[in-house]
C-alpha cells in the first residue's frame, strides 16, 4: 500500500502567493467596480527588452528550419550563455567563476528549492527571519524540520535568524551551528543589503562551521550604492563555501520566460558534480529561444535597454518609500532594492492589514508575517507595477493614512 | 559541518545519454571525416509545425507591449492550455479528466523525476527492465534503493518486470507487492504496447494491492493501431490509482522548447494537492509562450502538421525495422513507437556493440544494457533522424551485416 511523503502536511497553509491571489481574487469578484492595484508579487509588468524580443524572433525562426531546428539542450546549458553570463557577471567584478560553473536552469526558484537535495535530511538549516518562503518549505517537504509551532510561527529544527528593527535587519550569527544557511541580498522581502565587510564576515563564519552558504542574488541589479557586492564570489573564500543563485527574472523581466542560473564552484567538487548528475536527470535544459534570449540581454543595446527598465522600476521604489514614509509608516528598503517594507498600524496583524489596505484601499500587499514570524506587524510593496498605477497606490495608502 | 546527500554515490556512471554524447564526441573528434548518424538519444530533427512558429511569434510580440505583457504563469498551467488538453486528450478518447487535474510544466522528465517526493522513502518501486533510466536514478537519489549489484546490474531493494524475448517484452505482475508501479507504453526504449485489456490488468492489480501507477504516455502519438491506449485513464477504477505524464517532445517536436503535462485525478486527492502544493513552492511554470504554443498544437492545421511529422518519423522506424531485419538481427517495436530495439551479435555485449557500430559504420545507437540488466545484448535506435540520413544509417548496418 503506498504512502505519502507527510512532511507536506506540516506545511501552514498554501504557499503564501497563492493565498495572496486567492484573496484578491475573491475581492475583485465582489466589488468588480474598484480597480484594485497589485503590489504584492514581485511580479514584473514593463515588457521585455527590444534586444530580447529580437532574439526570440531569431530564435523562433531558426526552430523552423530544419538547418537550424535545435532539440534538447546541453544538460547545463548552451555554452554560449554560459561563457557570457562569466564574462559579464563575474569576470568583470573580479570574480573566479569559470563557463563549467554555471548552471543554466528555468530559474532561481526551482534552483533554490531544489539544491536541498543535495544533502543529508539531518543538515540544520539557518534561515533569515522574515526571509523568500521557498527556502523554508522545500526544506519541510523534504523532512528536514519538524512541525510548525502555532504559537510562535517557528518550525522545529530551523534556525531562524531574526532581521528586526533592533538589529538594523541584519541576521546574526546563530548560536546554533547551521550546516546550510540562506542568504539572500538585496534582501527579499526587506529589501536590505549586506555590505561587502559584512558578508565577508558571513564567508568567514562559513568556513570556520563547515556550513554552506545558499546565497540567492535574484536582486542584484537594483544595487545603486557603492560597496555593496553583487556576488557573494567577490568575497575571498567563497569558492569554497558558497552556492550562488541568479536570475532573469527581475534583472530583466524574465518572470514569464523562465531563466536563471546557480554557480556551483570546483572548489565543492562534490556538489558541483552532484548537481550536473542532478540536471542530467531530473531536468532537461531551458528552451534554447530563452537561452538565446537569456545572452541579448548581455549585448550593448541589450544592457542599455534592462537598465532603463531597471531605471523605471527604482523610481517606483522611490515613490512608494517617500509615499509610506510621508504617511506616516516607518518603511525601509527600496534604495538598493524592489521592495519597501513598512510597519503595519499599532495594534494590527500583517494579514489584518492586508485586508484593511485591499478593501479600503483596493491595494494589494503581501504580509510580511508570510515571510516569517519577525516579519509580523510588517507589509511588502514592490516597485514593479506601472508607475501610474503606484503613484495611485501610493496616493490611496497616503488617504488612508497610518 | 554539513554533509553530501550520500544516494548519489550509489549512481553507477553518469546520465546514460550524457555517456553516449561523450563517446560519440571523442570519436567524432578523432574521426572528423566520418559523418556520424546519431540514433541514439530520442530527440527530434524536424522543424516545429507552422502553426506552433506562428503562436510562437504571436507570443513574443505580446511580450514586447506592456498591455499584453505576461509575467509569472498561473502555477499550475494557464487555463486556456489545461482545458484544450482536456478536450482534445481525454474528453475526445472518452476520458474523465478535468482541467483543474492537468498540471502543465517543462516536460515529463522533469515530472517523472519530481513525483517520487510524493511518497514516503521507504516506498517500493517496480519498474520494468529495460526501462528509461530517470525511473530508477530519481529513486536512487532519494534514498529509496540499496546499492546496484555490479554482477546483476540491479539496484537493492528495486522490483524488476524484465522485459525479455521470452515474455514478449512485456512486464509480469511482480512477486513482492510494490508501492509504486512505473509503466511507459508506447514503451521506451522496447518500443512495445499494451492492449486496453492489458492495461485494464495493471489497473485492477494496482487497485487491489493498494500501489500507485506513474504511466509515462509520452509516445502515444505513435500509436498506430487500433485497441492500444493512448491514455491509462481509457482503463476503469483508473482514477483511482494512476498518474500519467504527457509530452509535447515527441508529439510536436517540443524536445528544445520544453512542455508537458502530468494529470493527478482528484480521487487521489492528497497527492493532487500535495502536487500542486510542489508546482506553487518549487517551480515557477512553464513560459507563456511555450504554452500558447502548446496550445496551437491543438488547432486543425496543428493536428494536420504534427501528424504529418509524425509520419515522417514513423516511415523512419519502418525503414529502421525493415533495415535491421534484413541485416539478420532479430528486432522488435517500430510499430507504435519510434523506437526499434534489437538484438546485437551473439557474444558481444551492448556496450561493445555500441563501440563497433560507432567505429566501423559511424553509427550512434544506445546500448540496451544503460536501460537495465535485461537490455543487455540489445540496443535501440530511434526514428527521430532525418529521412536520408536514416536511410544511410541503415545501410552501413546492413553492409557490416548481423
Amino acid at each position: 500500500m503506498y504512502r505519502i511523503n507527510p512532511h507536506y502536511a506540516k506545511l501552514t497553509g498554501s504557499y503564501l502567493f497563492s493565498t495572496v491571489a486567492q484573496k484578491q481574487h475573491a475581492f475583485q469578484d465582489a466589488h468588480p467596480e474598484v480597480e484594485v492595484i497589485r503590489l504584492s508579487i514581485g511580479d514584473v509588468t514593463q515588457p521585455l527588452a527590444p534586444a530580447v524580443i529580437a532574439a526570440l524572433h531569431e530564435g523562433v525562426d531558426e526552430m523552423s528550419r530544419a538547418e537550424t531546428f535545435k532539440g534538447y539542450a546541453p544538460d547545463l546549458g548552451y555554452a554560449f550563455l554560459r561563457e557570457t553570463i562569466v564574462e559579464h557577471d563575474y569576470k568583470a567584478r573580479g570574480c573566479h567563476v569559470e563557463a563549467d560553473e554555471v548552471f543554466v536552469s528555468d530559474g532561481a526558484k526551482c534552483d533554490c528549492g531544489n539544491i536541498q537535495e543535495l544533502f543529508v535530511p539531518e543538515s540544520r538549516i539557518a534561515v533569515c527571519d522574515p526571509v523568500y518562503p521557498v527556502y523554508v518549505d522545500s526544506n519541510v517537504m523534504a523532512g528536514r524540520t519538524g512541525v510548525c509551532d502555532p504559537k510562535t510561527g517557528r518550525y522545529e529544527g530551523v534556525i531562524y535568524m531574526p532581521c528586526t528593527r533592533e538589529n538594523g535587519f541584519k541576521p546574526e550569527f546563530p548560536k546554533e551551528t547551521p550546516d546550510l544557511i540562506y542568504l539572500c541580498f538585496p534582501n527579499n522581502p526587506i529589501g536590505g543589503v549586506l555590505t561587502k565587510e559584512e558578508l565577508q564576515g558571513w564567508v568567514d563564519y562559513a568556513l570556520r562551521v563547515g556550513a554552506i552558504i545558499l546565497y540567492d542574488s535574484a536582486y542584484e541589479a537594483f544595487i545603486g550604492e557603492e560597496g555593496i557586492p553583487h556576488s557573494i564570489y567577490e568575497c575571498e573564500g567563497a569558492r569554497g563555501c558558497a552556492i550562488e543563485f541568479r536570475s532573469f527574472s527581475k534583472t530583466a523581466g524574465f518572470t514569464g520566460l523562465r531563466l536563471g542560473y546557480t554557480v556551483i564552484p570546483k572548489d565543492l567538487k562534490e556538489l558541483h558534480d552532484m548537481w550536473a548528475r542532478r540536471h542530467g536527470t531530473k531536468y532537461n535544459g531551458a528552451p534554447y529561444i530563452v537561452q538565446k534570449a537569456g545572452a541579448a540581454v548581455y549585448t550593448p543595446e541589450g544592457q542599455r535597454q534592462i537598465f532603463e527598465t531597471i531605471g523605471y522600476y527604482k523610481r517606483n521604489a522611490q515613490v512608494i518609500l517617500d509615499g509610506v514614509r510621508a504617511a506616516g509608516y516607518y518603511a525601509v528598503g527600496g534604495t538598493n532594492s524592489p521592495y519597501v517594507w513598512y510597519a503595519v498600524p499599532e495594534g494590527m496583524t500583517s494579514w489584518g492589514y492586508f485586508d484593511y489596505l485591499l478593501e479600503k484601499a483596493g491595494v494589494v500587499c503581501t504580509p510580511g508575517s508570510g515571510f516569517g514570524p519577525s516579519g509580523e506587524g510588517y507589509v511588502r510593496l514592490t516597485a514593479f507595477g506601472d508607475y501610474q498605477k503606484t503613484v495611485e497606490a501610493v496616493e490611496r495608502i497616503r488617504r488612508l493614512g497610518a
